[in-house]
């Protein structure tokens, strides 16, 4: 549970229950979060578990959205679910950070005038989400040969033994055998000369090492994505030569947000009822939140949508359609504007009804203690 | 599912999202429908699948409804939920209707001045909902000796090999071994002089036969429950003399409607944090039931409260919540007027809520083709 740790399942309740509030409001999408306990007798949890309970559940919802799930367990539930199941099953954790992630470099690319296909890419940290955002980045267009990869225990290559004989690491594998063909091991060797660093890793801020972004190339992009402390604070980056810093974080510029993604994508995949969210979806989804920011403009420390741009989802809900439409994995044919027009619809009546309920007294103010109580606590968490 | 077979799992939405909006405007309890698939590979419905999903998804809800379990699976599915999970688990089709049928039971022997330890009972059909009421009746002082009870095989006795040798069927076999001391096979005989005939069967007009209410005593009760058509229609069973008549039908008096108890029952568990909702809780929602309409007035055409008389949820509540501490299953300490006047603020603040989503228009009226298209299907129906 983010920021909270393995406390699953009544502690994982007031997280996803936010998250049904985001996908009401900023997607006009209904949801409903359920907490399951997927621990065996043994107390681990069991994977087919949780494959087992979405499939028996899937007929009442129009679609699924995995969260809280550990490495490795979260790979195979999402890839069996995907192909199983007749309605989308999205990992917010894995797909949705990989798509928003995608986005912000997009546009970062812009801005320092690199192409994708040519930059070098070192990714630290090896979890559902940074192993996720490698294989868009390189469906996207990203050489594999380019990009190096690190784990707790180094960098991944075909001479990782210990994840080739976990099966349930099949998805690393993958990129021990994509990426790094040099088969570089040390940080140093790797992040010298590289136009981008990936961190989704544990909190600094001394995670990434200030040496480490000094000796990247012209205009490095670093994105250090730890809660609730980045990997390196964005100012370090920045004195080491960084050009644009992105976070995790809501008070430094460039968040790297999940919510600017899922209540569209989601939105835009059920409109279409799309058997699926493909990875070509979530790029497509990236694509239109870049370009929806491009359009409005970028700068190094704007690069990409936030959710208070409400225009941004019914955007992408069109572009996510339409590309589910192009792989034949939706079952309703309908044009960009109508999504668009549907969408757009559907967030200003949830919106509207959030306005009237606020106003007639249904939804209450929250107790000013419990603001204040929750801002101290984040106040000592920082410190 | 109610009406129409074996639908499930997305068949049994509709009538799931019908009592869930129920549960919110009658009762104050917020709910969320969830039709799940429990069949094996085999095809067939595995009752540990249901029990496996309920205890994985428990952590998040104050209690569960079960609803559409068919016999005789239901009766594991339950017994085992009801010991096994901290948070109270309901089966409306069983114990919502046997509750409500009580409460008829309760004031229609008032209005003929007998005692329910002494009447003669008859009960037809021994699905999950009148196994429950036998299981009630007794419980509430009914006289085992007095009460005959018929599945599709003919009646229950100790000589019924064929519900022994079924273990899943445990709950029948209780009644075997319980009632009937005299093993009476045949309806005539058993009929004979019997003061109260309980129908939960095959739909009629002809289930229940003229003859048999012929011969039952002065001031007959008949409950006839199937729907959509009453196994004998209340005016041939009036000619035949039956003093009383209810069935499961709105547009006849006295209909026994699971709505008048499971939002109330459900409400006072909740209040309480009831770790389970008891055989006794029942017991005491049927006294609650009946005694409210007692206190307003009842008569052989009146002798339950309906869901219109609003006023009824939160006594319930109020008398379920008592009985719950009475127990020593309820986790918080509450007075009999706190927990009305808390159902009484829930209840209202649904009910205003729905006003102003309807006056405002995020309601909207069902369309009228819509609205016209049910009635006459069910005009056909009934044909």
């Amino acid at each position: 549970v983010l920021g909270d740790g393995d406390c699953t399942p009544p502690g994982g309740l007031g997280v996803m229950e936010g998250k049904a509030m985001l996908m009401k409001y900023l997607g006009g999408v209904d949801s409903v979060p359920l907490c399951i306990d997927s621990r065996d007798t043994n107390g681990k949890n069991n994977p087919d578990k949780i494959i087992e309970f979405v499939k028996m559940v899937q007929h009442s919802f129009g679609a699924i959205n995995l969260e809280d799930i550990s490495q490795p367990n979260c790979f195979k539930v999402l890839d069996e679910l995907r192909e199983t199941c007749d309605i989308p099953v999205w990992h917010d954790d894995a797909q949705g950070t990989a798509c928003v992630t995608l986005a912000g470099l997009i546009n970062a690319l812009k801005l320092v005038n690199k192409k994708l296909s040519e930059v070098r890419i070192v990714l630290l940290g090896a979890g559902a989400s940074n192993t996720t955002i490698a294989r868009l980045l390189m469906t996207d267009g990203a050489d594999p040969a380019k990009i190096i990869m690190f784990d707790s225990q180094g960098s991944l290559h075909t001479g990782r033994k210990d994840i080739e004989t976990d099966t349930r690491n099949y998805r690393k594998w993958e990129l021990c055998q994509k990426t790094n063909p040099q088969g570089i091991k040390d940080m140093d060797t790797a992040i010298k000369g590289a136009d981008v660093l990936i961190a989704l890793s544990t909190p600094g801020p001394d995670t990434v090492k200030r040496e480490w972004v000094r000796s990247m190339a012209e205009k490095a992009i670093v994105f250090a994505c730890a809660n609730p402390v980045p990997e390196i604070w964005p100012y370090a980056a920045k004195e080491e030569g960084a050009y644009i810093v992105a976070t995790g974080r809501g008070d430094f510029p460039n968040q790297v947000n999940n919510s600017v993604c899922f209540p569209g994508i989601l939105k835009g995949a059920l409109l279409v009822r799309s058997r699926k969210i493909t990875d070509g979806m979530a790029i497509r989804c990236a694509h239109s939140i870049a370009d929806f920011a491009e359009r409005r403009g970028i700068s190094p420390e704007n690069i990409i949508a936030t959710m208070e741009e409400t225009e941004v989802f019914a955007v992408e809900a069109a572009d996510v359609a339409m590309q589910a439409i192009a792989e034949d994995v939706a079952r309703v044919p309908m044009t960009w504007d109508e999504v668009y027009q549907q969408a757009k619809a559907d967030i200003a009546a949830s919106r509207s009804l959030v306005a009237d309920m606020q106003r007639l007294g249904h939804i209450k103010e929250p107790p000013q203690e419990m603001l204040e109580a929750a801002l101290q606590s984040a106040i000592e968490a920082v410190k």
